[in-house]
Protein backbone atom coordinates (compact mmCIF):
# COMPACT_ATOMS: atom_id res chain seq x y z
CA UNK A 1 0.00 0.00 0.00
CA UNK A 2 0.80 3.57 -0.96
CA UNK A 3 3.04 5.47 2.06
CA UNK A 4 0.79 7.85 3.84
CA UNK A 5 2.58 10.27 5.95
CA UNK A 6 1.25 13.84 8.20
CA UNK A 7 3.44 16.51 8.81
CA UNK A 8 1.72 18.89 11.73
CA UNK A 9 2.54 22.49 11.37
CA UNK A 10 3.01 22.59 7.56
CA UNK A 11 2.42 25.79 6.42
CA UNK A 12 6.03 27.11 6.30
CA UNK A 13 9.75 26.51 7.63
CA UNK A 14 10.55 22.95 8.19
CA UNK A 15 7.06 21.40 7.84
CA UNK A 16 6.07 22.53 4.35
CA UNK A 17 9.53 21.70 3.33
CA UNK A 18 9.20 17.79 5.27
CA UNK A 19 6.09 18.14 2.51
CA UNK A 20 8.00 19.15 -0.49
CA UNK A 21 10.58 16.55 0.05
CA UNK A 22 7.94 13.39 0.87
CA UNK A 23 6.28 14.48 -2.26
CA UNK A 24 9.33 14.07 -4.16
CA UNK A 25 10.79 11.22 -3.15
CA UNK A 26 7.48 9.22 -2.06
CA UNK A 27 5.99 9.47 -5.30
CA UNK A 28 3.19 7.17 -4.96
CA UNK A 29 2.29 8.47 -1.49
CA UNK A 30 -0.27 10.83 0.48
CA UNK A 31 0.47 13.97 2.49
CA UNK A 32 -1.69 14.94 4.83
CA UNK A 33 -0.09 18.37 5.80
CA UNK A 34 -2.27 20.40 8.78
CA UNK A 35 -1.74 23.73 9.71
CA UNK A 36 -3.72 26.37 11.81
CA UNK A 37 -5.50 28.29 8.89
CA UNK A 38 -5.63 26.76 5.61
CA UNK A 39 -6.56 29.92 4.08
CA UNK A 40 -3.55 31.73 4.70
CA UNK A 41 -1.17 28.85 3.94
CA UNK A 42 -0.22 30.13 0.06
CA UNK A 43 3.08 28.36 0.14
CA UNK A 44 1.54 24.77 1.45
CA UNK A 45 -1.57 25.27 -1.27
CA UNK A 46 1.07 26.03 -4.03
CA UNK A 47 2.81 22.82 -3.13
CA UNK A 48 -0.32 20.73 -3.31
CA UNK A 49 -1.61 22.14 -6.06
CA UNK A 50 1.54 20.98 -8.51
CA UNK A 51 0.88 17.73 -6.92
CA UNK A 52 -2.51 17.09 -7.97
CA UNK A 53 -4.02 14.55 -6.09
CA UNK A 54 -1.37 13.96 -3.46
CA UNK A 55 -1.84 16.41 -0.75
CA UNK A 56 -4.44 16.78 1.97
CA UNK A 57 -4.53 20.33 3.80
CA UNK A 58 -6.80 19.98 7.11
CA UNK A 59 -6.83 22.66 9.53
CA UNK A 60 -5.47 21.52 13.09
CA UNK A 61 -4.53 24.00 15.91
CA UNK A 62 -2.23 21.75 18.08
CA UNK A 63 -3.53 23.10 21.39
CA UNK A 64 -7.27 22.12 20.28
CA UNK A 65 -7.71 19.03 21.31
CA UNK A 66 -10.81 18.87 19.61
CA UNK A 67 -8.53 19.84 16.42
CA UNK A 68 -6.68 16.61 16.44
CA UNK A 69 -9.41 14.49 17.63
CA UNK A 70 -11.04 15.27 14.20
CA UNK A 71 -8.08 15.12 11.94
CA UNK A 72 -7.34 11.81 12.72
CA UNK A 73 -11.22 10.77 12.30
CA UNK A 74 -10.47 12.01 9.20
CA UNK A 75 -7.16 10.64 8.36
CA UNK A 76 -9.33 6.80 9.51
CA UNK A 77 -11.91 6.98 7.27
CA UNK A 78 -10.42 8.31 4.05
CA UNK A 79 -6.66 6.45 4.47
CA UNK A 80 -7.16 4.09 7.30
CA UNK A 81 -3.66 3.94 8.41
CA UNK A 82 -0.36 6.12 8.90
CA UNK A 83 2.99 5.53 8.11
CA UNK A 84 5.06 8.81 9.02
CA UNK A 85 3.92 11.75 11.75
CA UNK A 86 6.04 14.49 11.72
CA UNK A 87 5.48 16.72 14.71
CA UNK A 88 7.09 20.10 13.37
CA UNK A 89 5.24 22.71 14.89
CA UNK A 90 6.89 25.03 17.97
CA UNK A 91 7.64 28.86 18.59
CA UNK A 92 10.29 30.17 21.15
CA UNK A 93 8.47 32.37 22.84
CA UNK A 94 4.92 33.93 22.35
CA UNK A 95 6.99 37.25 22.22
CA UNK A 96 9.68 35.71 19.34
CA UNK A 97 12.61 35.88 21.39
CA UNK A 98 13.94 33.42 23.76
CA UNK A 99 14.64 34.70 27.71
CA UNK A 100 17.64 36.17 27.99
CA UNK A 101 17.52 35.82 31.83
CA UNK A 102 15.14 35.43 34.42
CA UNK A 103 13.46 38.91 34.65
CA UNK A 104 11.92 37.85 31.04
CA UNK A 105 9.95 34.69 32.50
CA UNK A 106 6.66 34.82 33.21
CA UNK A 107 4.26 32.07 33.74
CA UNK A 108 1.88 32.52 30.84
CA UNK A 109 4.56 32.72 28.82
CA UNK A 110 6.19 28.99 29.26
CA UNK A 111 3.12 27.62 29.68
CA UNK A 112 2.30 28.82 26.21
CA UNK A 113 5.27 27.61 24.82
CA UNK A 114 4.85 24.08 26.70
CA UNK A 115 1.19 23.83 25.16
CA UNK A 116 2.32 24.60 21.53
CA UNK A 117 6.19 22.74 21.64
CA UNK A 118 5.48 19.90 24.21
CA UNK A 119 1.63 18.96 24.58
CA UNK A 120 0.52 19.46 21.12
CA UNK A 121 3.05 16.69 19.94
CA UNK A 122 1.78 14.08 22.96
CA UNK A 123 -1.85 14.29 22.03
CA UNK A 124 -0.79 14.08 18.92
CA UNK A 125 0.39 10.90 19.42
CA UNK A 126 -2.63 9.85 21.38
CA UNK A 127 -5.18 9.96 18.90
CA UNK A 128 -2.70 8.75 15.55
CA UNK A 129 -1.14 6.13 17.68
CA UNK A 130 -3.90 2.89 16.71
CA UNK A 131 -3.12 4.46 12.97
CA UNK A 132 0.44 4.19 13.02
CA UNK A 133 -0.27 0.55 14.51
CA UNK A 134 -2.09 -0.01 11.27
CA UNK A 135 0.62 1.56 9.08
CA UNK A 136 2.72 -0.10 6.28
CA UNK A 137 5.63 0.33 7.76
CA UNK A 138 6.51 2.43 4.44
CA UNK A 139 9.11 4.84 6.32
CA UNK A 140 12.45 3.75 7.73
CA UNK A 141 14.47 0.38 7.37
CA UNK A 142 12.41 -3.00 7.57
CA UNK A 143 14.87 -5.87 7.67
CA UNK A 144 15.27 -7.59 4.61
CA UNK A 145 14.09 -11.33 5.18
CA UNK A 146 11.80 -10.72 8.00
CA UNK A 147 8.39 -9.98 8.37
CA UNK A 148 7.74 -5.76 8.69
CA UNK A 149 9.33 -5.19 12.57
CA UNK A 150 7.86 -1.73 12.46
CA UNK A 151 4.32 -0.39 11.16
CA UNK A 152 5.00 3.49 12.08
CA UNK A 153 7.60 6.19 12.84
CA UNK A 154 6.59 9.77 15.29
CA UNK A 155 9.25 11.95 14.46
CA UNK A 156 9.49 15.17 17.42
CA UNK A 157 11.45 18.19 16.10
CA UNK A 158 13.44 18.92 19.37
CA UNK A 159 16.77 21.28 19.62
CA UNK A 160 20.10 20.71 21.28
CA UNK A 161 19.23 22.91 23.15
CA UNK A 162 16.56 20.65 24.86
CA UNK A 163 19.60 18.61 25.66
CA UNK A 164 19.76 19.09 29.96
CA UNK A 165 23.29 17.35 29.76
CA UNK A 166 24.52 19.72 26.38
CA UNK A 167 23.11 22.93 28.75
CA UNK A 168 26.54 25.06 29.26
CA UNK A 169 24.72 28.58 28.24
CA UNK A 170 21.20 28.92 29.68
CA UNK A 171 18.59 31.18 28.24
CA UNK A 172 15.72 30.47 26.34
CA UNK A 173 14.21 28.70 29.58
CA UNK A 174 10.16 28.38 27.99
CA UNK A 175 11.98 26.55 24.71
CA UNK A 176 14.85 24.58 26.81
CA UNK A 177 11.81 23.29 28.58
CA UNK A 178 9.49 22.56 26.35
CA UNK A 179 12.05 20.64 24.04
CA UNK A 180 13.69 18.68 27.30
CA UNK A 181 9.78 18.26 28.29
CA UNK A 182 9.38 16.62 24.62
CA UNK A 183 12.63 14.49 24.48
CA UNK A 184 11.07 12.49 27.60
CA UNK A 185 7.62 12.41 25.48
CA UNK A 186 9.40 11.00 22.75
CA UNK A 187 11.45 8.03 25.58
CA UNK A 188 8.23 7.60 26.80
CA UNK A 189 6.26 6.79 23.58
CA UNK A 190 8.63 4.88 22.45
CA UNK A 191 8.29 2.48 25.51
CA UNK A 192 4.41 2.50 25.32
CA UNK A 193 4.09 1.81 21.39
CA UNK A 194 7.47 -0.46 21.69
CA UNK A 195 5.07 -2.77 23.22
CA UNK A 196 3.06 -3.64 20.73
CA UNK A 197 4.20 -6.05 17.20
CA UNK A 198 4.84 -4.59 14.63
CA UNK A 199 6.10 -1.38 17.05
CA UNK A 200 5.38 1.98 16.50
CA UNK A 201 9.15 4.16 16.50
CA UNK A 202 9.35 7.45 18.46
CA UNK A 203 12.13 9.84 17.79
CA UNK A 204 13.26 12.98 18.55
CA UNK A 205 15.64 14.95 15.92
CA UNK A 206 17.42 18.43 16.16
CA UNK A 207 17.51 20.10 12.68
CA UNK A 208 20.20 22.28 13.05
CA UNK A 209 20.63 26.33 12.77
CA UNK A 210 17.46 26.45 10.12
CA UNK A 211 16.90 29.58 8.09
CA UNK A 212 13.33 29.99 9.09
CA UNK A 213 10.85 32.75 11.58
CA UNK A 214 11.89 30.91 14.46
CA UNK A 215 15.19 31.72 14.34
CA UNK A 216 15.08 34.72 11.97
CA UNK A 217 16.26 37.19 15.25
CA UNK A 218 19.53 35.28 15.87
CA UNK A 219 20.81 34.57 12.17
CA UNK A 220 23.34 37.39 12.58
CA UNK A 221 25.22 35.60 15.28
CA UNK A 222 25.30 32.19 13.52
CA UNK A 223 28.24 31.31 10.85
CA UNK A 224 27.03 30.86 7.35
CA UNK A 225 28.11 27.60 6.60
CA UNK A 226 25.94 26.70 10.13
CA UNK A 227 22.52 28.05 9.01
CA UNK A 228 20.93 25.60 6.83
CA UNK A 229 18.51 26.12 4.49
CA UNK A 230 15.05 24.05 5.64
CA UNK A 231 15.81 21.98 1.75
CA UNK A 232 19.04 20.96 2.90
CA UNK A 233 18.14 20.32 7.31
CA UNK A 234 14.90 18.50 5.74
CA UNK A 235 17.17 15.83 3.77
CA UNK A 236 19.25 15.50 6.80
CA UNK A 237 16.60 14.70 8.71
CA UNK A 238 14.94 12.35 6.10
CA UNK A 239 18.00 10.63 6.19
CA UNK A 240 17.61 9.70 9.57
CA UNK A 241 14.36 8.93 8.91
CA UNK A 242 15.10 6.75 6.44
CA UNK A 243 17.60 4.28 8.94
CA UNK A 244 15.46 4.09 11.34
CA UNK A 245 14.74 0.82 13.25
CA UNK A 246 13.68 -0.84 16.30
CA UNK A 247 17.09 -0.77 17.28
CA UNK A 248 16.67 3.34 17.26
CA UNK A 249 13.83 4.50 18.76
CA UNK A 250 13.62 6.21 21.73
CA UNK A 251 16.62 8.40 20.95
CA UNK A 252 17.52 11.93 20.23
CA UNK A 253 19.53 12.43 17.02
CA UNK A 254 21.10 15.46 15.55
CA UNK A 255 21.16 16.18 11.85
CA UNK A 256 23.95 14.29 11.42
CA UNK A 257 22.61 11.05 12.60
CA UNK A 258 25.17 11.40 16.04
CA UNK A 259 22.77 11.09 19.02
CA UNK A 260 22.01 14.03 21.14
CA UNK A 261 22.74 13.65 25.33
CA UNK A 262 19.66 13.83 27.42
CA UNK B 1 23.12 36.72 60.08
CA UNK B 2 20.31 34.00 60.75
CA UNK B 3 18.97 31.52 58.20
CA UNK B 4 16.12 32.52 56.51
CA UNK B 5 14.71 29.29 54.39
CA UNK B 6 11.28 29.26 53.04
CA UNK B 7 9.86 25.95 51.83
CA UNK B 8 7.03 26.35 48.97
CA UNK B 9 3.68 23.51 49.91
CA UNK B 10 4.62 23.31 53.41
CA UNK B 11 1.11 22.56 54.56
CA UNK B 12 2.09 18.50 54.32
CA UNK B 13 3.86 16.18 52.99
CA UNK B 14 7.45 16.43 52.31
CA UNK B 15 7.00 20.24 52.58
CA UNK B 16 6.12 20.22 56.26
CA UNK B 17 8.29 17.75 57.44
CA UNK B 18 11.48 20.04 55.96
CA UNK B 19 10.23 22.98 57.80
CA UNK B 20 10.45 20.78 61.16
CA UNK B 21 13.68 19.94 59.86
CA UNK B 22 14.99 22.71 59.46
CA UNK B 23 13.71 24.29 62.61
CA UNK B 24 15.25 21.51 64.70
CA UNK B 25 18.68 21.89 63.06
CA UNK B 26 18.32 25.23 62.62
CA UNK B 27 17.00 26.72 66.05
CA UNK B 28 18.14 30.13 65.49
CA UNK B 29 16.34 30.79 61.88
CA UNK B 30 13.45 31.90 60.63
CA UNK B 31 11.27 29.54 58.71
CA UNK B 32 9.06 31.36 56.06
CA UNK B 33 6.11 28.09 54.94
CA UNK B 34 4.09 28.83 52.11
CA UNK B 35 0.75 27.02 51.43
CA UNK B 36 -2.25 27.64 49.21
CA UNK B 37 -4.59 27.64 52.44
CA UNK B 38 -2.75 28.46 55.23
CA UNK B 39 -6.57 28.84 57.24
CA UNK B 40 -6.97 25.01 56.98
CA UNK B 41 -3.31 23.38 57.33
CA UNK B 42 -3.63 22.61 60.68
CA UNK B 43 -0.54 20.28 60.84
CA UNK B 44 1.92 23.87 59.90
CA UNK B 45 -0.01 25.41 62.18
CA UNK B 46 0.69 23.30 65.29
CA UNK B 47 4.07 23.42 64.24
CA UNK B 48 4.67 26.84 64.11
CA UNK B 49 2.83 27.06 67.35
CA UNK B 50 6.10 24.78 69.39
CA UNK B 51 8.42 27.48 67.53
CA UNK B 52 7.00 30.63 68.97
CA UNK B 53 8.34 33.82 66.33
CA UNK B 54 10.28 31.48 63.83
CA UNK B 55 7.88 30.36 61.72
CA UNK B 56 5.83 33.02 58.71
CA UNK B 57 2.61 31.23 57.20
CA UNK B 58 2.13 32.87 53.78
CA UNK B 59 -0.42 32.03 51.56
CA UNK B 60 1.03 31.17 48.03
CA UNK B 61 -0.67 29.25 45.26
CA UNK B 62 2.29 28.35 43.55
CA UNK B 63 0.34 28.61 40.04
CA UNK B 64 -0.46 32.34 40.40
CA UNK B 65 2.27 34.51 39.63
CA UNK B 66 0.62 37.44 41.94
CA UNK B 67 0.71 34.89 44.84
CA UNK B 68 4.20 34.59 44.19
CA UNK B 69 5.41 38.38 43.51
CA UNK B 70 3.42 39.52 46.58
CA UNK B 71 5.37 36.46 49.07
CA UNK B 72 8.58 37.93 47.51
CA UNK B 73 8.06 41.26 48.34
CA UNK B 74 6.87 40.84 51.79
CA UNK B 75 9.92 38.45 52.79
CA UNK B 76 12.15 41.10 51.22
CA UNK B 77 10.18 44.19 53.52
CA UNK B 78 10.47 41.85 56.95
CA UNK B 79 14.01 39.71 56.06
CA UNK B 80 15.54 41.66 53.41
CA UNK B 81 17.54 37.84 52.33
CA UNK B 82 17.28 34.56 51.79
CA UNK B 83 19.46 31.64 52.30
CA UNK B 84 17.36 28.26 50.72
CA UNK B 85 14.17 27.58 48.70
CA UNK B 86 12.99 24.33 48.46
CA UNK B 87 10.36 23.71 45.99
CA UNK B 88 8.21 21.19 47.12
CA UNK B 89 4.22 21.49 45.94
CA UNK B 90 3.63 18.64 42.99
CA UNK B 91 1.25 16.87 41.57
CA UNK B 92 0.97 13.38 39.88
CA UNK B 93 -1.80 14.42 37.81
CA UNK B 94 -4.98 16.38 38.52
CA UNK B 95 -6.98 12.66 38.56
CA UNK B 96 -4.36 11.74 41.52
CA UNK B 97 -3.47 8.70 39.36
CA UNK B 98 -0.15 9.27 36.49
CA UNK B 99 -1.18 8.12 33.20
CA UNK B 100 -0.81 3.62 32.55
CA UNK B 101 -1.19 4.50 29.02
CA UNK B 102 -1.81 7.60 25.88
CA UNK B 103 -5.72 6.72 26.20
CA UNK B 104 -5.34 8.46 29.81
CA UNK B 105 -3.96 11.55 28.08
CA UNK B 106 -5.59 15.02 27.79
CA UNK B 107 -4.41 18.19 27.40
CA UNK B 108 -5.55 19.51 30.27
CA UNK B 109 -4.59 17.16 32.39
CA UNK B 110 -0.38 17.60 31.06
CA UNK B 111 -0.87 21.17 31.48
CA UNK B 112 -2.22 21.28 34.99
CA UNK B 113 0.85 19.24 35.97
CA UNK B 114 3.40 20.88 34.38
CA UNK B 115 2.06 24.54 35.41
CA UNK B 116 2.20 22.97 39.38
CA UNK B 117 5.20 20.89 39.34
CA UNK B 118 7.33 23.34 36.45
CA UNK B 119 6.39 26.52 36.00
CA UNK B 120 5.59 27.36 39.72
CA UNK B 121 9.24 26.54 40.76
CA UNK B 122 10.88 28.35 37.73
CA UNK B 123 8.74 31.24 38.58
CA UNK B 124 9.59 31.45 42.48
CA UNK B 125 13.06 31.68 40.88
CA UNK B 126 12.14 34.94 39.26
CA UNK B 127 10.81 36.88 42.25
CA UNK B 128 13.26 34.87 44.90
CA UNK B 129 16.67 34.81 42.92
CA UNK B 130 17.43 39.05 43.71
CA UNK B 131 17.15 38.08 47.69
CA UNK B 132 18.93 34.61 47.40
CA UNK B 133 21.78 36.81 46.20
CA UNK B 134 21.57 38.96 49.24
CA UNK B 135 21.83 35.82 51.56
CA UNK B 136 24.68 34.59 54.32
CA UNK B 137 24.86 31.27 52.79
CA UNK B 138 23.79 29.58 55.52
CA UNK B 139 23.02 26.44 53.88
CA UNK B 140 25.20 24.08 52.41
CA UNK B 141 29.19 23.83 52.58
CA UNK B 142 31.45 26.67 52.78
CA UNK B 143 35.39 26.90 52.03
CA UNK B 144 36.63 27.32 55.67
CA UNK B 145 39.46 29.74 54.97
CA UNK B 146 38.11 31.57 52.23
CA UNK B 147 34.94 34.12 51.22
CA UNK B 148 31.70 33.27 50.95
CA UNK B 149 31.35 31.10 47.51
CA UNK B 150 27.36 31.13 47.68
CA UNK B 151 24.87 33.04 49.10
CA UNK B 152 21.67 31.27 48.85
CA UNK B 153 20.76 27.69 47.67
CA UNK B 154 17.63 26.51 45.27
CA UNK B 155 15.83 23.12 46.19
CA UNK B 156 13.89 21.44 43.39
CA UNK B 157 12.29 18.08 44.07
CA UNK B 158 12.34 16.29 41.13
CA UNK B 159 11.96 12.24 40.98
CA UNK B 160 13.65 9.49 39.71
CA UNK B 161 10.89 8.83 37.19
CA UNK B 162 11.42 12.49 35.49
CA UNK B 163 15.26 11.16 34.66
CA UNK B 164 14.63 10.63 30.42
CA UNK B 165 17.67 8.38 30.79
CA UNK B 166 16.43 6.43 33.56
CA UNK B 167 13.28 5.98 31.83
CA UNK B 168 12.71 2.12 30.77
CA UNK B 169 9.39 1.92 32.06
CA UNK B 170 7.30 4.54 30.78
CA UNK B 171 3.43 5.74 31.51
CA UNK B 172 2.65 8.69 33.81
CA UNK B 173 3.48 11.40 31.28
CA UNK B 174 2.72 14.48 32.77
CA UNK B 175 4.56 13.57 35.92
CA UNK B 176 7.87 12.23 34.02
CA UNK B 177 7.62 15.32 31.75
CA UNK B 178 6.99 18.21 34.69
CA UNK B 179 10.15 16.58 36.19
CA UNK B 180 12.13 16.43 33.19
CA UNK B 181 11.40 19.96 32.36
CA UNK B 182 11.87 21.29 35.90
CA UNK B 183 15.63 19.46 35.37
CA UNK B 184 16.28 21.65 32.59
CA UNK B 185 15.19 24.73 34.76
CA UNK B 186 17.34 23.57 37.43
CA UNK B 187 20.42 23.11 35.30
CA UNK B 188 19.38 26.81 33.32
CA UNK B 189 19.26 28.43 36.83
CA UNK B 190 22.02 27.11 38.35
CA UNK B 191 23.80 28.87 35.25
CA UNK B 192 22.30 31.98 35.00
CA UNK B 193 22.74 32.42 38.99
CA UNK B 194 25.68 30.95 39.00
CA UNK B 195 27.22 33.92 37.33
CA UNK B 196 27.04 36.07 40.42
CA UNK B 197 29.42 36.34 43.05
CA UNK B 198 28.99 34.88 45.31
CA UNK B 199 26.53 32.25 43.72
CA UNK B 200 23.11 31.10 43.91
CA UNK B 201 23.27 27.07 43.66
CA UNK B 202 20.22 25.14 42.33
CA UNK B 203 20.08 21.22 42.28
CA UNK B 204 17.41 18.59 41.57
CA UNK B 205 16.90 16.59 44.45
CA UNK B 206 15.13 13.16 44.10
CA UNK B 207 13.59 11.91 47.79
CA UNK B 208 12.64 8.41 47.07
CA UNK B 209 9.15 6.98 47.41
CA UNK B 210 7.74 8.57 50.26
CA UNK B 211 4.81 7.70 52.57
CA UNK B 212 2.73 11.33 51.44
CA UNK B 213 -0.45 11.53 49.54
CA UNK B 214 0.82 11.91 46.37
CA UNK B 215 2.03 8.59 45.69
CA UNK B 216 -0.19 6.93 48.66
CA UNK B 217 -2.48 4.51 45.34
CA UNK B 218 1.24 3.19 44.59
CA UNK B 219 1.96 2.11 48.42
CA UNK B 220 0.93 -1.67 48.17
CA UNK B 221 3.72 -2.15 45.26
CA UNK B 222 6.51 -0.83 47.41
CA UNK B 223 8.44 -3.22 49.40
CA UNK B 224 8.37 -1.23 53.16
CA UNK B 225 11.77 -0.68 53.41
CA UNK B 226 11.72 1.34 50.06
CA UNK B 227 9.07 3.69 51.27
CA UNK B 228 10.75 6.05 53.71
CA UNK B 229 8.53 7.78 56.03
CA UNK B 230 9.18 11.89 55.16
CA UNK B 231 10.91 12.55 58.26
CA UNK B 232 13.59 10.16 56.79
CA UNK B 233 13.68 11.19 53.00
CA UNK B 234 14.55 15.04 54.22
CA UNK B 235 17.04 13.84 56.43
CA UNK B 236 18.87 12.77 53.60
CA UNK B 237 17.75 15.94 51.62
CA UNK B 238 19.08 17.86 54.19
CA UNK B 239 22.30 15.83 54.60
CA UNK B 240 22.40 16.50 50.76
CA UNK B 241 21.66 20.38 51.14
CA UNK B 242 24.59 20.46 53.65
CA UNK B 243 27.22 18.71 51.62
CA UNK B 244 26.69 21.63 48.84
CA UNK B 245 28.95 23.97 47.24
CA UNK B 246 29.73 25.78 44.30
CA UNK B 247 31.01 22.24 42.34
CA UNK B 248 27.82 20.41 42.77
CA UNK B 249 25.72 23.29 41.41
CA UNK B 250 22.94 22.16 38.40
CA UNK B 251 22.67 18.58 39.04
CA UNK B 252 20.07 16.13 40.12
CA UNK B 253 20.80 14.24 43.33
CA UNK B 254 19.51 11.39 44.20
CA UNK B 255 18.34 10.63 48.34
CA UNK B 256 21.65 8.85 49.01
CA UNK B 257 23.29 11.52 47.36
CA UNK B 258 24.37 9.80 44.10
CA UNK B 259 24.30 12.24 41.02
CA UNK B 260 21.22 11.21 38.74
CA UNK B 261 21.53 10.99 35.14
CA UNK B 262 19.06 13.53 32.80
Amino acid sequence: MASVALVQGASRGLGLEFCRNILINKATGAVIATCRNPAKATELMSLASQHPGKVTVLKLDVTREDDIKDAADHVKRVFGKLDLIINSSAMLHPSGKGETSLRDVSAQGIISTLTTNTVGPLVMAKYFAPLLQKGSGAFGRQPPEKARQHSGIIVNITAKVGSIGDNDLGGWYSYRMSKAALNMATRNLSIELGRSRPLVLCVSVHPGTVNTDLSRPYHRNVPKDKLFSPAHSVQCLMNIVDSLNVDKTGKAYSWDGSELPW
